[in-house]
């Protein structure tokens, strides 16, 4: 079966709320009380879920603890996956740096750049690579996923190294669309950190108002 | 009338993608090219949009300029906010020189941190206070939102500082939940960067059964 887009999207919010209740030790959880965290509605809860099987029961509600194993086996099933920055600025240091990539099984194994005052050194225990040797490296190392935090003039270059590599995921925080998008062996998420000031400030607006 | 919180999020995924297009000198866009771009349907973009007046003409479809600048007046009504980050590491360095904060309105105007060898210094125009003096700094400076960038142990002693402040709204880049949550006065918005990995690695999986 087809499983819409923002069902994927709405079970990996259901996931970080779900671990976070994990985390309080609290053991069951209603469709309703899920749903209110996560800010939708419960018969949304039900209908997501219901795209991969049977879960919880009623009056009890879900077990937190299988509940998260399973939805992590669901977005996650390979559990473990080998990424790499391209962009070693600031950016790529916080991500390389970004303790949740580590904890979904996500290991940072390789940064790019193509700076000469760069390559060689490490962050953290990450080697920063010649962006030349995209292919070599990230073959080497069994590396699927790339994530761009390059500056945007450094798009084209990027597109060419990728189109020629293995890799199948790209996280995109560059706010340059990538053409790569249209062919069909690469997947791209782009992640746009302004889209979220754009809710926030919306929320805030509406807040105002009611009061 | 109650916009769903749902309906919000797919409202800022509009207005990136139809800023991009709007770049590309396109100057009509049908619901259901909309749709695609933004992988919902296109009576869902409808509906969404149809909270907020009648857009579009029937046969043309939207003005890409005029959606844009109606978009962004919905989502982002004052314009122009002054924000604050809380944190001058890696995080906080990336997110300060976020050059789409700018675009959409939103001016990092001052950094926090706690470490002294860091106070008093500048990361690009912006500079870095004492987190002590949180208060004082956003009530002069007019700052309404702050974005979190801190380690996850540096929590209390920020929600502490937020508490006594005039801050309106968050955004929490720390994989903590901020129990100031609870408060009506302070909107918090957590932003999770694994969450996408999750959904990046759903993606990749699932196109590889499929071939």
């Amino acid at each position: 079966m087809d499983v819409p887009f923002a069902t994927v999207e709405r079970i990996a919010k259901y996931l970080r709320c779900l671990k976070r209740i994990k985390n309080k030790k609290i053991k069951f959880i209603s469709s309703q009380t899920l749903a209110e965290h996560t800010k939708v509605t419960a018969e949304q809860v039900r209908k997501d879920l219901a795209y991969f099987g049977k879960f919880g029961r009623t009056g009890t509600g879900y077990d937190v603890k299988k509940l998260v194993q399973k939805l992590e086996k669901i977005l996650n099933p390979k559990q473990n996956w080998n990424a790499c920055i391209v962009g070693a600025g600031a950016l790529g240091h916080a991500l390389t740096n970004y303790p949740d990539f580590k904890k979904a099984g996500f290991n940072i194994t390789a940064l790019f750049d193509s700076d000469p005052k760069k390559i060689g050194n490490k962050i953290g225990t990450v080697k920063i690579y010649d962006v030349k040797k995209f292919s070599v490296i990230t073959e080497k190392k069994e590396i699927k996923i790339a994530i761009i935090a390059t500056p945007e003039n450094a798009k084209e270059e990027i597109e060419q190294l990728i189109a020629k590599s293995k890799i199948k995921g790209i996280l995109n925080f560059t706010p340059a669309t990538l053409s790569i998008k249209s062919r069909q062996k690469i997947t791209v998420l782009d992640v746009d950190l302004s889209q979220k000031m754009y809710i926030l400030s919306y929320l805030i607006t509406q807040k105002k108002r009611r009061q």
